[in-house]
């Protein structure tokens, strides 16, 4: 059982790992591999105190070197649900779970809005993560919305799978294996009953087992339920408390603006009213 | 007139008006001559995220260089009140006054709690600048209690012109002109009628004719009327809007962690709510 699990690995994330480390929690850092991608794309940064003018990739290598520089290792995993299993929480990773006493959530903001019908069928057929699910649909036929280059591996690995695999890919310079039908629509909506059923265009739709949606932020309300989400951000207080006790958010998952700094200081005082938190339940 | 005024020269400071400048708002910044001078001395700062193992005085240095090179100038005035006229605000520099359509105040935290009666007399014979009130005290009694040594020239410049100058300095390491009288001791209060007329210790006390306190953080409340106050902080919410329309607040006279992280991250987020503010303003 952890102390506190991090979930996310941009500007937010990096901190609230840095100050968990400082303040001697016991933590466990989940997010994908490249520390920042969205730091790593940006061309310059003309606000982050301290280091004018840099360039997102330098910026994102510093975030890396600091860590690196602290022993702090990020576990790569993609969290796809997170429950509340009273005064607890556990945290699912495909088939893996994670225990903490605490969560501090800098899962950024989505960019994109959900298809209609994605998150009430998320565990119905719909899945945000390749690699936990993938083996389900062995021999299947999928439908796979991507959003993203860096997931063409995973995609990749879906269609091998797959007995039937349609790519839905919404980025420029997209590359498919041949064994793809890659189709450049984007779904009105997904229909099913219990579980997903088809994808729905405008004109016509397409009959599927499910549906893989590749992408860098999943709506927090589709993972963990009883966040208080406003205008798809996670309400918290000045304390980087959200309304579940014991749970922490800090980053763009908060609001605007979406900025480095603010993300690095959220994450400072999310990781230190986790630390709080924790202290003052050993105590009661 | 200026779209806004940014009190205090730390990193909530140096932040608001990196951000103002990018927003394009015509800014003005006050504070003392060493851009921080809490995080010079800092020894070595470990969680800003980016500058691993920065020394106090790197961290500085590199704030310093970030505004220099956006051309960013610091106006070395203390800023002693703040009075909303109506839509619009005044802010006092000794005799000089400025007037700005919105605040933002970085004004650090009182690490020293005030002396009973500093606030009450506070314009009344108390005074926090030695450079804006001085000459009232040509030829006159007055006590300089002094919290630094930074603040070493004023209180010489202070001791050439009052008849007698009794000094208190509360910190260690001190050098003080000839013709100053030192003692050691904190007083109990000041007193007085509609002016400040002595301090007093727990065994005897002294007439005055004007107390300077020089230190680094003016309470907020004496900064500025209105101000909802709360255990030495000043209140925001999570845009960091203040209880007075128009006035924004960043950094440590928040609340706490005191945290550079923390404070970078109000600062931007300050500069982003003045700037909607006014441009709200300007459209109806």
């Amino acid at each position: 059982m952890y102390d506190t699990a991090i979930v996310g690995g941009g500007p937010a994330g990096v901190s609230a790992a840095i100050n968990a480390k400082l303040l001697g929690l016991n933590f466990i850092w989940f997010g994908s591999g490249e520390t920042s991608q969205k730091v790593s794309r940006a061309e310059l940064i003309k606000n982050y105190p301290g280091l004018p003018d840099v360039r997102g990739e330098e910026l994102a290598a510093a975030l890396k070197n600091h860590v690196a520089s602290m022993d702090i290792s990020l576990t790569e995993k993609v969290i796809t649900g997170i429950y509340d299993t009273g005064g607890k929480f556990s945290l699912l990773a495909g088939t893996e779970d994670f225990e903490a006493r605490s969560v501090i959530l800098c899962i950024g903001v989505q960019t994109v809005k959900p298809i209609e019908g994605e998150e009430r069928f998320l565990g119905r057929g719909v899945s945000y993560c390749a690699t936990c699910d993938g083996m389900l649909y062995k021999g299947k036929n999928i439908a796979v919305l991507t959003y993203d280059k860096k997931y063409e591996r995973e995609t990749e690995y879906l269609c091998g799978l797959a007995a039937n695999a349609t790519v839905m890919p919404f980025y420029k310079g997209y590359s498919m294996p041949s064994a793809a039908r890659v189709v450049l629509k984007r779904p009105l909506r997904f229909e099913g009953d219990e579980r997903v059923r088809r994808v729905v265009f405008d004109d016509g739709s397409l009959e599927t087992d499910g549906v893989f949606v590749l992408k860098n932020a999943i709506s927090p309300s589709a993972l963990m339920h009883g966040l208080t989400v406003e205008d798809g951000h996670i309400r918290t207080d000045r304390a980087m408390r959200t309304d579940i006790e014991g749970v922490f958010a800090a980053g763009d998952c908060t609001g605007r603006p979406y900025q480095y700094a603010k993300s690095v200081g959220e994450g400072n005082v999310a990781a230190h009213s986790a630390a709080e938190y924790l202290s003052e339940k050993r105590r009661t």
